[in-house]
């Protein structure tokens, strides 16, 4: 085996992979966030004008790989494989996509982090030399999640303060064999962490021992340290997990209060009364596809580790009793990468 | 790009991976039919002392995979990934499965093709050297999946003779680079497929359309006739979508009566009255782990075309009037590969 891996749960790509473009498709909501000037297009109606919100999610999803495929000039011919997945009961937003497109189809779950691990997965099989184009996407949607996985938006719930706001969109990335940055130079999967946690709306608090087990790993696996990095960002912790993902990480002997900070976070601000802020599938989807991707373009951000991260509960688990599984996947992203030099 | 790729949905790997074992567990209905003697492991209560169906369904799927690491004497660090799905919502049978084992992982979806989407990822990772052993599942139990996709059991729905018998059952696999037969030389990954089927107890219909373009493509990709093959097995067309796939092919110019059957139509006899045979995510997993692997070890079977399908609807898009879209995943697993030399 050529010396790919580092550590226990790092790949380190000698060929990386180039992030060639990327598209991102807002809901109204989003659209009135701070971020809401990185965004391709922002959606006046979150229905869409489809029946459902189901179908809507789906309007999304197909809207953001379409739109990135009209950036390139591509169609879905040129295409060698379409893997994504979004939040909703087998994944059918993401699935009735992949209908209309065309393009051979792998569907992944990982929750939240389903991005994460889809152009994980397109990284190695670029890097593999077995393709030369591959979209990604992830996508959610604030009604359809509300009434899969809490309670029907007519029953008028009080939400806790600890409770995120899913966001409504999709993020797309294209992914090629190319000699142009920004590149995919590490990736690092995850292992399930599970500490205990069962409120399926406190999920902050669920997520961030996994990502800050994957961050953690990272660093062991490459030996790079949090000043290694312009932005180190995680997935949808929001700000409870924000601030206990933080704390965990002193605790372990790195500081990121200087560079640290949390897609789910970012997307919203004070004023928007989501309480701890933004999760969903779409969440770290539509933050890099809009924001962090123009920031690597213009060089404002030369190197990050983007950490998706994912709560693999379902509505019958928190049902049954059981305590929710969190997962996050960690992908280095960089302009100039010094490949295999890594401060060990 | 080296020359991986053959066509538009196909890659041969030159380096192929190794399947170096596999495992099966099944429930009762399973243990009786003509495959019996196949499987690991058969238990004789499909509620495994489980509180609930879905419990029952993860413990198949984490006992199928603690059985293939105690066969092999490997422990779950000697695992690099953790690859594998199932059908209930969130695959959570996987990844609380993944909670236990704490390999790096990653969740997919095909729906009843996920053994095939697994295998086809995995290989991809093993092949491109990022990895030395990946271990791959997939599984379904009748209980969950009748409660979840069709109606409680409780209500004594009566079935029609379409319909198929979801098996109850885990199957594994442990994929390796190494020097051993059999393995795994190309996989066809499929594109989505919908004609327009909207009867959800009528899937073998459904899925018939997607498992011939999948076959057709390999074909054509490869210049492969179903003479080169030894056996050509769907993953669970049951006996309504054989027939129909058989016609559909004949009607392209391939006479697959000779060497083609399909995993569903295998796994129970006429006698156990189950309708149109067996189904899920579970069935082709099973029958390749028990039945297929132990014919290929024997060198009874020497080259197969192994093609897992799915259909990828949720009870939320057969409520909202959606048609079906299917897919199919096709692998060639061979003994004695002559790579480079398809018969073009």
């Amino acid at each position: 085996m050529k010396n790919n891996r580092l550590g226990r749960q790092t790949i380190r790509f000698e060929n990386p992979p180039t992030i060639l473009n990327t598209a991102s498709i807002v809901g109204p909501k989003e659209g009135e966030g701070p971020l809401r000037d990185y965004f391709d297009k922002v959606e006046c109606d979150d229905t869409c004008k489809e029946k459902t919100f189901e179908k809507a999610e789906e309007y999304f999803c197909n809207e953001s790989v379409e739109t990135l495929l009209h950036k390139e000039r591509l169609k879905s011919g040129d295409i060698d494989y379409y893997i994504g997945g979004d939040l909703l009961n087998q994944i059918i937003s993401t699935s009735f996509t992949a209908k209309k497109l065309g393009i051979p189809y792998f569907g992944v779950y990982s929750a939240c982090a389903t991005f994460a691990e889809a152009i994980q997965l397109a990284s190695c099989i670029i890097a593999g030399e077995f393709a030369l184009n591959i979209v990604v996407s992830a996508s959610s949607h604030f009604s359809s999640a509300e009434r899969q996985y809490r309670s029907p938006l007519e029953s008028g719930v009080q939400r806790k303060m600890t409770a995120q706001w899913t966001v409504t969109g999709a993020g797309s990335m294209l992914l090629t064999q190319n000699s142009k940055p920004p590149y995919i130079t590490h990736v690092t999967t995850g292992i399930v962490q599970d500490y205990g946690i069962k409120e399926a709306d406190n999920m902050g608090t669920a997520m961030a021992p996994a990502a800050v087990e994957t961050i953690l790993s990272h660093f062991k696996d490459t030996g790079y340290k949090p000043d290694d990095y312009d932005l180190i960002i995680t997935g949808d912790l929001g700000t409870v997990g924000k601030d206990i993902t933080m704390d965990l990480l002193l605790r372990e002997g790195f500081d990121v209060s200087k560079n640290y900070t949390d897609c789910g976070v970012e997307i919203y601000d004070e004023s928007q009364d989501t309480h701890a802020r933004g999760s969903g599938a779409g969440c770290s989807a539509v933050v890099f596809s809009g924001y962090l991707f123009d920031q690597l373009n213009k060089k404002e951000l030369n190197k990050i580790l983007f950490v998706p991260t994912g709560a693999l509960l379902s509505p019958t688990t928190t049902l049954q009793g059981d305590t929710i599984p969190c997962i996050a996947h960690a992908i280095t992203i960089e302009n100039t990468p010094e490949l295999g030099k890594e401060a060990k």
